[in-house]
C-alpha cells in the first residue's frame, strides 16, 4: 500500500514560461524511458519478484521514489506553460505575426503559439499529459519484467542510461536556471540508478543465482554451442575483426571468440507448404503440380 | 545495399504442424525484442553511427544477419501451420466438439482450432505476421538508437537477453525436436550476441569514449554529486540495505554507496500557477483567493 | 513525494491457479478502464489541480489508494498462475491432447496451455502484466485530465461505473472464494469511489465553481442557443420522443427541451476548394471546367 | 441502413486559411473525445442496446447526428488548409526565412509552414485526417459500449463534457469568425447534449432499470460493505476531509460516508510463489532457503 | 447530414451461438480492412474529394452504405454471444471441466470460455467491440485518403481485396446456414465493390485526369528515367526474370521493362556527419580525428 | 540469408541542413507506406509465397531492394540534421527569439529549434528514427501479407501509388538539390515498382491462377449474386449514375452494373436477445416485457 507526502522530493521552480520547452520535456514522462515507464518497471519487477527479499525490497524502494519523479516534472510543465500563449489575444489575431515582427506583440509568442503541443491547451488545460514530446502517449509494452532478476537488471541499466542521456540533452536545450537546478537533481540520481543496477548485477552475479549467458539455468549442451562464439561478418568490409569481439576468450569464461570473415548459410531453400484451399491463398497447382511438388526446387548456388 | 541468398542460415522443419505453438513463437518475430525489434535496432544504430568504423561494421553485421532470423522464423511458422484445423470440416461442424470426444474429428483439431491466433487464418493465410504472440503488431518504439554508443550496447545487451529468455521459454513448450533444434541455433546466437553486447562495452569503455555513468562527456559538477550514489529507502523495510548498491565504492568509482533509511523530500510542496481563463479550467477564485495562496502548507511528517 | 508500506491494501489468496481467470482479470490492471489508468488520471488531475486545496488533496488521495489495487491484482495473478501448465510435460507431448482425454495429463492443463496468454508465460514468467484481457497494453491515452474539475469528475465517475461493471463480470466468472473475496473488496471500493465522485459533483456544483454545461465559465450568449436544447431525430421512428430528453426543462434549468421530429440540414452542400497543384491531388480541371458549381470562389486577398 | 444529404447539418466558411488552426481544430475529429469516438459510442451502444426501445432509438438518433459532424469539421479543415505554404516557393526557398523577415515571403507563411501538420501536406494533400491534433490516429480504445446503460450514459456525459470543453478552447484560440460561427452551433450541440445524458441518467434511475452503484443489479450484500463508504486518507493533510464525500449520507442513500484519516493496510506483505524452473525465472533456491518465509507452501493438491 | 432506417439492409440471424466465431468474425469491423475502416475511408475520400462531382457522390454513396456493414455484423455478434459460457454455472465450477469430459456440462461450453474473445463478456457484455479478431482495437491509420483519386482508388481495390479474402475465410469458417447467408450477401457487394472500384480507375483513367504513374501531373522529366523501368535482382537465382515486369513494354507504355541481373550499388559509402557535442552523442574524437574526418575510408569492393 | 554492401543504392548529399524537412522526410522511412512498411510488406509475401517460384524471387528480389531504401533516407536525414539548432546557443537563450529576429542568432535557426521534431535531438542524436513525419511509430498491422498473390500484388500498387505521390509532395517541398536529385531516383524507383505491380497482375491473371474477382477460387454461387453488380446510390444525388460503375458489362466480365437510385433495406429490424443477467447488462425486464419482445416494429419508410 502506498502512501504520499505532500512535499516534492526536489524542486526548482523555472524561472520563466516556456511552452515549447514544456512540450519537449513530457519526453521524461511518458517517453520510452520516461518516469511512466521506469517507476512501473520498477513496481511490477518488484511484485513479481521471487528471489532474495533483498532484490524485492530494492526494486519497491526504487519504483516508489520514481513515482515522485511524475510529480516532480508534472509541476514543471505546470509552471513552463503558466501564462502560455495558448489563445488569441484581443488585439487583432489575424494581423498578429506581422504585428509581432513589427512590434507589439511578442515574435517569441507567436512561434511559441505556433509550436507548443497543441493538447497543452486544448486538452490538458496547461498541465502535463502521460506522453512524450511529440504527443505519442505512454505505452505498457514500454515497461519490461520478465521474471528473470539479471534480464531485468540490463533492461533497468540500459532504461537509466537512455534515461540519463535524455535528460543531459535536455538540459543543454534550455538555460534556465530553476528548469537545470531541478534537472541537475534528476541527472545525479540516474547517476545513481546507473550505479546501482551496476552493483545490482555484480550483487546478483557473485550470489550465483544468474549470469552470463541469460539465463544462466538452460543448460549450455541443448544449445548448438559451435555458433555459440561466431562473430558473422554479413556486411562487407572487416573493420569488425578489430574489436573486443572478434577473438579472444568470450566474456562468460565458457568460449573462445572466432571470426567468420565469409559466412555461409547453413540450411536449405525452404519451401512453405502448399496453402489449404479452403483459405483461398495461392498456390501451385495452375501449374499442374499441385501440393508438396516444386519438384525440381532451383539450384541452390553460392552467391557471394 | 543488401543482396539477399535463398538459403536459410539455419534450419530444421518442424516435425509436426501446431497452430497453438506458431502463435506462442510469434513473440519471437513481432514482441518486443522479437527480430523485427533488434534487426531494426542494429541497422539503425549502424546508420547512425558516428563514431569509430569497427562499430559502425559490427552493427551492420548483426543488423544484416538478424533479418535472416526474422526469415527462419516465418518458414518455422508456415510449416507449423501446415494443415492447421483453420476451418470447418465437413462432416457436421455444428456438434464437433461433442464429436471430438467422443471420436470422430481430433479434440486436439477442435482445441487449435479455438485457441490458435485467428489472424494466422483469416489475415495472413496461415503465414507468419509481423505481430506478437498475442496478435500486437510491431512497433517503432521497440526500436532503441540514440547516438551514444555505450547506451546503446545497453540497450542491445538488454535485448539480447529478454531475447534468449524468451526462445529458451518457447524452447521448453515444445517437445518438436524439429522446433527444438532450429530454437537451438538461435539461443547460441543469443549467447554470441550477449557475450558480443558485453566486449563491446568492454572495448568501448577501454577506449575512453564513454564510461559510467552515461553520457561521461556530460560534467559532473553540472549534476547534483551530493545526491549521486544514496539509495532512497522509499519502501518500508531494510532488507535493500544488505546489497552491494548500498554501501562501498560505487561502480563508476567516482563516489561511495549511501543508504538513506529514512528519506525525507527536499522539495516545497507544489502551487501550480491559477489557470488561463480562456481555457476554462477550474480555479481558486470563487474562494476569493486567487494566485499564490494555500498560505499554510502543512506539516511534513513521516508517514510510514 | 510516496512511500510504500510493503502489506496490501486488503488480500485473500487464490484457492487455486487458473492461468486462464488469470489472463481474464488483467482487464482490471491494464485495461481502458483499469488500475493503472485510473491511478494515473487521479494523479495527473490533482498534480495539475489549480482548485481549491480540498479538491487536490482528495485527487491525490484516492490516487495513492489506487497504486496499491494494482500491487493487489499482480499478487493475484502470480498466485493464478502458479504452477500454470506453461510448459510441455515430459511424458510424450506430441499426444497430449489426445493423451488428456483419454487419461494421463489432465483436459483442463490441455485446455489452459492452449488458450491461458502466452505472454504469461514468455514474457513476465508467471507475473502480471501491464496490458488488458487480450494482451493490449496500457495506454496514456485512457488517462483524463482537463484541467476543469466538472468535466473531470464525471470522467472518475464514468471510469468508476465501468471499472465496477466489469469487476462484477469478473466476479461472476469464478468461483475461487479467495479470489471472490478479494474482488468484494474491491468492488466495496468502487461502490464508494461511484459515490465520491457524484459527491464531489454536487460539492463542486453547490461551490458556484462549475456548472451545467461544461466549461460553465463560456458565455452562453456566445453559443448558438436556438439549438442548445433541440432533440435531433435523425434516426428513424419516435420511440424516442418517450423520454425525458424530449421535452420539459432542460436539466441545466436554462432551457426546455424540444423534439425535432424531421430534422433538416441547416447548412449548404460542401465545395472543398480546388487542390494545390504542387501536392499533386486530383481537382476538375481536366474539363477545363474549374470547380464545377465553384463558380464564384471567394476572392483571395493576401492576409498579412 | 444508413442514407445521406449533401448539404451540411450546419456551416460557415472560415473568414480565411489557418494551417496550424487546421492542425488544433483536428482534436475534435480524431481525439479521444474527438467526433469519431461519439459517432461510433453511440452506434455500438445502440446497436447492443437490449433496454427497451426508447433508449436504443435515442442512442442512434445522437449517433447519426454525429457522423454529420465529422463532415463539418472535415469541410473546415480542407478550407482552412487552401493556400496552406505547404510547398517551396519559387523564390529562393534557401533564404526563405529570412527573406521573410526581411521583405519577401510573408513570416507568417514561412511560420506555418513549419509548424503545419506535415501529414496534411504530405499525406492527405490538404484534407482532414482520422487523427487528433498531435497527429495521433483514432483508436477503437477510445469507445465505450458496455451494455450497461447508466454505466454507458455517465460515460456519453463524461465524452461531452471533454468535448464541449475542448470545442470552447480551440473556440478562444481563434478569432475567424466563420469558424468561430460553425463552433458556436457545435458547442451548443454539445449544451443539448449533456443535457440529455443528464435527462437520460434521470430517466433511467426513475424507471428503475439500474441506479447507483452500477450496476445496481449486482446484489450489495457479495460486496465488503464495511468498506462501501470510506474515504481512505492516503496523501498527508486533511483538507479532503471537508468534502461532501467525507461525512453524511452517501450519495445511493445506502450508508454515510466516514474518513479514515491514518489509514492502515488490512492484508498480508505478499509472497509470490516460486518460479516454475522450466520458465527460467530467479528463485531463491541457489541461497538453499526455498521460499524465505515461503516456510509452509500451501499443499498443493490435483484439482480435477 | 445522415439519417438512419432501423431495418438492416440485409440479415439472416445466425442458427445457434458460437462465442470463438463472433471472435473470429470481429476482424470484419474492426481489422485493418474491415467495415470501420473502409467506411470512414470512402468518407474521408469523399469529404475532401475536389474532383468532378460524380466521383465525390460515388465516394459518399459507397461510404454511407458501409456504415450499414458494420450494422450487420454488431447486430450478427450480438446473436453469437447469445448465451455465451460467459460466466461460472452454479453446478461446481472447479470440476467443470472434468464433468464437461465425463458428461454434465458441455465440453464445448468449457473451451468456448476459455478460447472466446473475454472482452465479449466483461467490456461489452456480450455486444461487438470496435477491434479486431485478436482484440486489436481499429486505428485511423488504417484509413487511406490522399486527395489524389486514382491512388486512393487502388487503395479501395486492395481493401475490398483483402476484406473479400478474409470475408470468404470466415465463411469457410463456419457451417451455420445463418451466419453463411449474411456472409454471401456481404461477399456479393465485395464483388461489387471489387468491380466498381475498377471501374472508377477505367473511368479516371479515361477522363485524362490520373493516369501510371501515380501522380501523373509530376514532369517525368524530374525523375531518374534511367532507372524507372529496371528490375533489380537483389535475391539470388533468376526465376524472377521470367515474369511481365522483366521485360517488354512497360505498363505505362512510356518505357521498357530492363532486367538488371547482377546490379550494383550506385551511390557511395555513406559518412554521417560528427555528432553535436551538446547532445552527448558518440564521436570519433578518441582516435586524434575529430569532425568531418574518417580520412580513410574503406576500399568499397564488390560483395557478390 | 541476407548481406550488406556499405555504398548506398544511389545517393547524393543535400546541399544544407533543414531540421524541419528532416522531420517532414520521415513519412517515407517510418509512414504507413514508408520503406520500414514496404520493405517488410514484399519480404513476408515472399516467405510466405506458396505460388509459382518467379512470384517468390521476385518479391524477395523487391523487397531486399527496398532495406537499401531506409538506409538511403536515414542517411539523408542525419545528414539534414547536421548543425541543427537542437540546443541553447550560448549568447543568451532568454532572449533568443526577439533577438533573432532583431540580428543575432538567425530566425531560421529559432523557427527551426521550435518546429523540428523534438526527438530528433532528445531521442535519436540527430539520426533517423522508426516513425512518420509527426513521430508516429511504425506499426506492423501497415505490413499487408495474405497468401492470396492477387490480392497482395494489388496491395502493393495501392502502397506505391501512395508511397510516389508522397515521395513528389515532398520533392516539391523542397529545393535543395541534393535531396532533389535522391528523391528523383526514389520517385524513378516508385514509377518501376508501379509498373511492375500492374505487371505482376497482369502475369498472375493470364496465368489462370487468380482473377476477378479476388479469391477467384471461391464459387460465385455461394454469394448473392443478385447483389453483386448493383450499385446502391445511398447518398442522396444521382450524379454517380454517370459513372462506368453504374451500368454495362462489370469488369469482371461476369455481370451487368446496375444503378439502384432508390435503395431499399432488404433485412429486418434488429432484435438483439436479453442480455445474461450474470453480465448485469441492461435489459427491458422492467417493462415485464422480458426477451423478444418488441412487438410493433415501426412502419419502414424511405426517409430522404
Amino acid at each position: 500500500m502506498f502512501y504520499h507526502n505532500k512535499r516534492l522530493q526536489y524542486y526548482r521552480r523555472p524561472e520563466r514560461p516556456d511552452a515549447v520547452y514544456a512540450m519537449k520535456i513530457q519526453e521524461l514522462i511518458g517517453g520510452t524511458f520516461g518516469e511512466m515507464t521506469v517507476m512501473m518497471q520498477y513496481l511490477f519487477q518488484g511484485w513479481n519478484c521471487r528471489g532474495p527479499t533483498k532484490y524485492r525490497d530494492m526494486l519497491l524502494d526504487i519504483g516508489t521514489e520514481e513515482i515522485g519523479h511524475i510529480e516532480m516534472l508534472a509541476t514543471m510543465i505546470a509552471h513552463l506553460l503558466d501564462k502560455a500563449p495558448a489563445t488569441v489575444q484581443e488585439e487583432g489575431a489575424s494581423d498578429a505575426v506581422v504585428g509581432a515582427v513589427m512590434g507589439g506583440t511578442s515574435p517569441r509568442d507567436v512561434i511559441m503559439n505556433a509550436a507548443m503541443n497543441p493538447q497543452h491547451a486544448i486538452v490538458s488545460g496547461l498541465g502535463a499529459t502521460p506522453s512524450d514530446s511529440v504527443g505519442y502517449p505512454g505505452n505498457g509494452r514500454f515497461i519490461v519484467a520478465s521474471g528473470n532478476l539479471l534480464a531485468d537488471f540490463r533492461s533497468n541499466l540500459h532504461a537509466e542510461s537512455q534515461g540519463r542521456l535524455q535528460a543531459v540533452r535536455l538540459f543543454e536545450m534550455t538555460d534556465d536556471q530553476g528548469v537545470r537546478d531541478t534537472l541537475s537533481f534528476m541527472i545525479a540520481r540516474d547517476t545513481m540508478h546507473q550505479n546501482q543496477w551496476l552493483a545490482a548485477i555484480e550483487d546478483l552475479e557473485q550470489s550465483g543465482l544468474e549470469t552470463t549467458p541469460v539465463p544462466s539455468s538452460f543448460p549450455l549442451e541443448l544449445e548448438k554451442r559451435e555458433f555459440a562464439y561466431q562473430f558473422w561478418n554479413n556486411s562487407e568490409g572487416n573493420q569488425s575483426e578489430q574489436g573486443r569481439w572478434a577473438k579472444g576468450p568470450s566474456m562468460d569464461g565458457k568460449g573462445e571468440f572466432e571470426y567468420v570473415a565469409n559466412p555461409q548459410p547453413l540450411g536449405p531453400e525452404p519451401h512453405p507448404p502448399q496453402p489449404d484451399p479452403k483459405l483461398h491463398g495461392t498456390g501451385d497447382v495452375a501449374h499442374g503440380q499441385p501440393g508438396n511438388g516444386h519438384s525440381a526446387p532451383p539450384l541452390v548456388e553460392r552467391i557471394i
